[in-house]
């Protein structure tokens, strides 16, 4: 599994070390700008983690040297939804502990929160100035929480007028995110794939429009990692989810090796016996099988085929087993590193002034661009 | 009316002062921090003028020793529209000129280009996740654009996916030029009452949410200057306006007196006999009339009741020899300053310190109550 993932990443640096190498007579090949960000909402999950984070430490870890790494707590995002203060401290400062945790380096990837560096919000204000809102409107994350705004069926029967503004033009500001970077490259799963599309657009608008000649954007491209979709152990129709009211529907990552073991043994399964691999009719089994690969960074249906002849208390043991293996020394780091907060803040600010120093050129050509001079 | 125009400020004044002794022991009375700005799109004409600039340098001339006062070059806003970036450029460096050239000094105003304190975007986004799309969809400013948007007359026929978030989201936006410095007083025209009524609202959403024992925001009050309504010359049923495509309906503030004496004598009017006020049935007789006793700082009954007998010929003369009395020392100023590019930058850069200076104690403390912390 390795192996593929580390030749699709080499693969595509070489598509990107050829556009260089075609469009200018630079003897260093530029490398990839990869960006990707998270929303400190509590402590991250087995979802999030098998997800979204176990990938960017793979991204570390393969990534050319020439690669630059930009990791974000995007706290801005966070406050499209109402978020208690004191919560939202606590999470920001765990999250950084957290990626600290799991083996991103600082000194090779930049780690930092979104809100310490104001060219975010600057470069969404002027790309909402070329969003058209038809484009916003067709958002299906946007479209869902229509839905859930009135936990209605029919959309037309919604009343959008109560959603604050930021949930409406959030997938602006993601743009922002990624384009104050330059970033090539954007590491997010299937359910991002509509605002990738949106910020390239945006992109391209910007450049048709103010750099013809010379344009300032890349395009990125959606990186498709090998990330699985981890489903809640309560409800395996359901993606895993910080929001369940059922805590029993998730693993923490600081969870105990106790409070893992209740958690898969309550994990709702069915009553077919053996085990197969087949989410359509075994959401539940199938979720198991998904999250022991995951863990063991096999292939799902050679895990499946060693467990065909046995019984769920078999493959919960060791699914247990093999979840505790995986996040036991990243749950110690993460106890050791939350209380050493010189560090944390060190690494935040060190972060914080790397992005800054990139998304600056970025703006001072935005800017210059628009007519916006100093 | 400039002596009635005192009470008011004094009357207010007073408001302020009570208010702040009331609810502290402090010695000396924090005054008012007035804020107001105007978009570069161009050389302002004798509308901007009158209707606003005019205003600004009797705020300045008035304003009690503790007042602070804040006019912004609100660059940003700009962009809401398509803009030439070399165009947009010149009008950035000559509005600020023309802002010295009428009588602004940099050292008692704080005079600043929007675009240079990131504090105005950053705070327009969090206020942006407390607005529900509603109240943004009733903004009479939306409404027009919509209507405009297809020349339509019926609301429902018009398709507005095509017009651009930041139309939508702009007064948003005007809400944090205003709330970043804390504003106590905001001198606008009868247009932009709900536009002002809306930041109150954020204003207070923001204060019961986030700041209940100790509100951070002051609710703004609406400055009723003596703002005068300066009509088109060739159609005055609708405002002098920069974007009529007729150069003959506005009188620049750069315009030379040949131009404006060619412009005053091609005015439309009307073939009644006499000089009236009665802008309903005369409004371009009444427009002239306007003009003067603005020009000369009279009532405009009284200016009238001068021209009873005479003809239009007559009070034409006088209208273009009163507004070239006006403008010949602030065009003569602008001419002067606009080629003293280092002083500009300098008197810019300073503004954009100072303002920088408060804003961001508004934004330590916003972002300490939303979780947002250092």
């Amino acid at each position: 599994m390795l192996s593929a993932h580390r030749r699709l990443f080499l693969c595509e640096f070489s598509r990107t070390t050829r556009r260089a190498f075609s469009c200018s007579s630079v003897s260093r090949a530029p490398g990839r700008v990869i960006f990707s960000g998270i929303q400190p909402t509590g402590v991250p999950h087995l979802g999030n983690y098998l997800g979204a984070l176990s990938n960017w430490v793979k991204l570390q870890k393969t990534a050319a040297p020439e690669d630059q790494l930009y990791f974000s707590i995007v706290g801005w995002h966070a406050l499209t939804l109402p978020q208690d203060p004191d919560t939202l401290a606590t999470s920001r400062r765990d999250l950084l502990a957290t990626l600290l945790a799991i083996g991103l380096d600082p000194k090779r990837s930049i780690l930092f929160h979104q809100d310490h560096n104001q060219v975010h919000t600057e470069l969404a204000w002027i790309l909402s100035c070329i969003t058209p809102i038809g484009k916003l409107r067709r958002m299906t994350t946007w479209k869902t929480r229509l839905a859930a705004s009135r936990n209605a069926n029919d959309e037309s029967e919604v009343d959008e007028s109560l959603l604050n503004a930021g949930l409406f033009t959030y997938p602006v500001l993601q743009a922002a995110d990624i384009l104050a970077y330059r970033a090539t490259h954007v590491p997010v799963g299937e359910d991002q794939t509509q605002h990738l599309e949106l910020c390239r657009d945006l992109a391209d608008i910007f450049n048709r429009t103010f750099a013809s000649s010379t344009p300032l954007f890349n395009l990125p491209s959606q990186l498709n990692t090998t990330s699985r979709r981890i489903l809640s152990l309560r409800d395996p129709t359901s993606k895993m989810s910080k929001s369940s009211p059922d805590v029993q529907s998730r693993i923490l990552l600081t969870d105990t090796a106790a409070q893992i073991k209740t958690k898969i043994r309550s994990a709702v399964t069915d009553s077919i016996p053996g085990i197969t691999y087949d989410p359509a009719t075994r959401p539940g089994t199938s979720n198991l099988l998904t999250i022991l690969a995951a863990c063991t960074d096999e292939d799902v249906q050679d895990v499946a085929r060693r467990y065909e002849g046995k019984g769920h208390g078999h493959l919960k043991a060791d699914v247990a087993e093999a979840v505790e293996q995986m996040i036991k020394y990243p749950r110690a780091e993460f106890e050791r590193i939350r209380l050493e907060t010189a560090f944390l803040e060190e690494v935040a600010q060190s972060g914080a002034e790397r992005a800054k120093e990139r998304s600056e050129t970025t703006m001072q050509q935005v800017r210059e661009r628009l007519g916006l001079r100093r």
